[in-house]
């Protein structure tokens, strides 16, 4: 008998925006893997570390941090190998991936490597995409709209088209391309239509108009709604802070 | 001193997927209003039903099935009404939502009558987009793929048109529409492609590749995804049960 790999969302980062799920399996597990900078502390780790089993094997997936998170081959290969050992020898292994494991999470670079292995269970978590919709008191989407998710490091074309023909637009991962995305929005008339938000549930959160935003880059967990369909919107002056 | 109105995403169906800020709010809820249809049960209670207190004040929503799930405004009206006066008394009142509640939720209905009048907490979910994903054990989206969320009512062109310029793809509110849904999908050459995932978390959990399934109505609650970019996408045999 073979262990079993969980990938397990955290949800955004506040420990209690963690599922029952997440937390009775993260609260009784031998051994547990997450993605770690080179520097610094994981994220996904201090999701969780309230629950983490002191006696659990901890395994750090050390990507380290460049401009852009491309995947390091070689990091996930020999992850895999090291988790698959553990499977093999019959424990299973909890993998912690902020928000969902599934919603542009890491946990795929394991998944495509043990899928066809071993036994994969997803407890999917809450995303960064509700949890900013809920700090911008806004519902994300209603009725019958169309909802289009985009990552910020695509072309301004390709961005401004998906824009062009959706209701409700989400633009993650804005990071370094802030300033871009700021113009080019402004451009399309829908700078005042949009909300921002920065490390959503966190101590540290921030939740701006985005016309109010000074700043020219943000960091990688922050993201941009537009509410496009919506001519009065605007943030609660409470908000802008 | 008035009352806080919480929107609370309770997750898909699973009770284990809500979070652990919902349990904690909803075990110490004095009142607890929810969505319900005229006959039979409130699928939002049903979720919440182990963790709700004996003494809690319950007002459900009443909200009349029909084909199309259009708001009843005198009925929301009169809602938004009887949780402002819990609210004016000084009490909190903690609303139960599938899934999450500014993802195609009812719960926007209660937001636009009180939004102005009370202070409001939403509470994010998992939503049945990541459950779903989670079921069909394949990511919903990596590296720099534009996600398109698309509701089935929608007409065939606009539905083929948004199919055509996304990576990824989520149709919600199957339900009807599936015998259409799948015959425009497959005219674009995609059933082979997708996925089908009803009552996803529940014990009546439905999943199947689409070109499977031998049907040509779903539940409300039903979604296929699209793995467009994927040449070799197929669920494994064991899901086509």
């Amino acid at each position: 008998m073979t262990g079993k790999l969980y990938g397990i969302g955290l949800g955004p980062g506040d420990p209690e925006l963690m599922t029952l799920k997440a937390h009775r399996l993260i609260s009784s597990a031998k051994v547990v893997a997450y993605p770690a900078p080179d520097t610094g502390e994981s994220f996904a780790r201090s999701i969780a570390s309230g629950v983490i089993p002191a006696e659990a094997r901890e395994i750090p997936i050390i990507v380290p941090m460049r401009v852009e998170r491309f995947p390091a081959k070689e990091i996930y290969d020999k992850a895999a190998e090291e988790i698959a050992s553990v499977l093999s020898s019959g424990e299973d292994v909890v993998t912690l991936c902020e928000g969902d494991p599934f919603f542009y999470g890491s946990f795929m670079y394991l998944f495509e490597r043990l899928s066809e292995r071993f036994s994969i269970e997803i407890v999917p978590g809450v995303t960064s995409l509700t949890a900013c919709a809920a700090q911008l008191q806004r519902p994300l989407t209603s009725r019958n709209d169309v909802l289009t998710v985009i990552p910020g490091p695509i072309p301004d074309a390709e961005i401004e088209h998906k824009v062009a023909n959706a209701q409700a637009v989400a633009i993650m991962k804005v990071g370094r391309h802030l300033a871009r995305l700021k113009a080019l929005l402004a451009r399309m008339g829908l700078l005042e239509k949009a909300g921002y938000v920065e490390r959503a549930s966190l101590a540290e959160q921030k939740v701006h108009r985005l016309v109010d935003l000074d700043a020219d880059s943000a960091p990688y967990f922050s993201m941009i709604l537009i509410y496009k369909g919506d001519e009065a919107w605007t943030l609660p002056p409470s908000f802008s802070s």
